[in-house]
């Protein structure tokens, strides 16, 4: 691993190696394309469905990396982490097939849906306050008592080795890919993706996108220093964190682009897609589509890889229902 | 081909050779499962996805197969059919692609999209009252005019013989499955199905399943007359018609049961796979899962093959949704 303001970048070996671990934990989730995708796009699209993947998203290979690495005595007493996304529903999975203890903490406000997932598998949860802070507090209470390790849902390069894992299977399944496009929240899937193809084709185009109400990454990138998020008033609620700065090393120093998507481009590419496609996923998930669609990438006749994150999504309140 | 009541039910060797001939021209489609769903439903689920095919719906195999055995004298006039569902896309876009024009007769309250997506594929589309009667006579109409074939949705031994080709792609997968559940409209796809399982697999039983409110079909098989669809007040809108005689045969000889659910059941059945499996459904395709679900089928220990039939639902109109 190389260093760059302390921060440690982790290695294609590194994810290499968490893909070794723990590829028989996880689904080898399909790569889809669909004919009349391509032809709104103007190239060939291959999906990489994470929605798929167990617990209907990518962060169950970060959680299951992160998890499988704690030695025993670490992993005794257990994980804590504060979400009340996928984050949460990952640990808590892996922490159920490790054995061992979770512990989330969620805000008092969380969907009862999502609530009701995390303890179907089986975790311990603690409400806490809606803020930041609130969730925060409440956090490090948790890991006082319990001895808990706290697991990141980004700023960790186990987490970045594990979602690197889903690129190395895209590659595996198309190697000559030209780009491969990924949206970026707290940038741990757009890090770990980047890594994976540096080592595995150096020549593939990695690509961020972003909401532009939530474009800490652009801005970051464009101008070298870590903007945190202005705004979390994105349909795309995968999409509201801020990078880190391990995340934001790893994308300086492997992204070669990153494109912002209007609020009514993400939601008309997300329903294109459950339309076209029959498959459901996020508005995060549009977020790469969005941007092909509407003509800031250009795919003309190119090959391009797109990781679909997840497939949770309130079935009750679609993006385009008022 | 063997006769019935003057019907000649198709063989095995039939669908066989439809498959042989269409395979090239459709979609293999994939064959899915579920930890979840397996836990709920006690056994294991094999869900062979035909909102994958092209035109999302399975009936392109029948309408792929019954106009490429139109004699090049026939198809010169092109074919008709009346249809607002996905009959008469997959009709448009067979036609399209055998290069033959394709007249549709559609109700002048069909929905717009549905008119867009048949347009889309070139048919020429002529509107009639939306009564069957209304449709039938506008159909009759445009075939004097054009020479066009009718192409039936099910009363039609070619297009059986299509749709049965979507069992053998299931049981190439899977060879060894207890049952195969698919559900009962019009009887096409449930004919074929049943068709191709006795002789590929005649350990298999075969069951139909169908709304209570449009139980004809299990009506016909239990007293052993056909008895019309009396009400067509059902959310699986692909449910909605009769059986043929034809149909009838080829279910009298060769399904093993036939059970209905409540509308209920398929609504929560419906919502239970998008959420689980994170596919897009058409409320017709639940219908076997919530047979499964809610204990009209046992499937304990035993493996159970479901054709899904489509994904073609409008999204601005979700039957969970008031």
């Amino acid at each position: 691993m190389s260093e760059l303001n302390t921060v440690a970048i982790p290695s294609y070996e590194d994810v290499k190696s968490a893909y070794l671990k723990i590829r028989n934990n996880v689904h080898r989730t399909p790569v889809l394309s669909s004919k009349k995708v391509n032809e709104r796009a103007g190239g060939e699209l291959y999906f990489k469905c994470e929605n798929f993947q167990k617990v209907g998203a990518f962060k169950f290979r970060g959680a299951t990396h992160a998890i499988g690495t704690l030695s025993e005595k670490e992993a005794k007493n257990g994980v804590a982490t504060h979400s009340s996304g996928n984050h949460a529903q990952a640990v808590a999975l892996a922490a159920k097939l490790r054995g061992i203890p979770a512990h989330i903490v969620m805000p008092e406000n969380a969907p009862k849906v999502k609530v009701n997932a995390v303890r179907d598998y089986g975790a311990n949860i603690t409400f806490s306050k809606s803020t930041q802070e609130g969730r925060e507090a409440t956090l490090q209470k948790v890991v006082k008592k319990t001895g808990a390790t706290f697991i990141h849902p980004y700023d960790n390069p186990n987490i970045i080795m594990g979602q690197g894992s889903a690129a190395i299977e895209l590659l595996e399944e198309k190697a000559d890919l030209d780009l491969i496009i990924a949206p970026i929240g707290g940038g741990g899937l757009m890090s770990g993706t980047a890594i994976a193809a540096s080592g595995l084709s150096p020549e593939t185009k990695i690509i961020g996108t972003e909401p532009e109400v939530a474009n800490d990454a652009y801005l970051s990138f464009k101008t070298g220093e870590l903007h945190p998020v202005q705004s979390t008033n994105t349909v795309a609620d995968g999409l509201r964190t801020s990078l880190s700065p391990l995340t934001f090393s790893c994308i300086q120093k492997h992204v070669d682009a990153i494109y912002t998507v209007t609020e009514q481009e993400i939601v008309e590419a997300m329903r294109f897609i459950w339309e076209r496609m029959k498959i459901i996923i996020e508005p995060s998930c549009a977020v790469p589509a969005a941007a092909i669609f509407n003509g800031k990438i250009d795919v003309e006749g190119k090959k391009a890889g797109i990781i679909i994150t997840g497939g949770n999504i309130d079935l009750d309140k679609l993006p385009w229902q008022s």
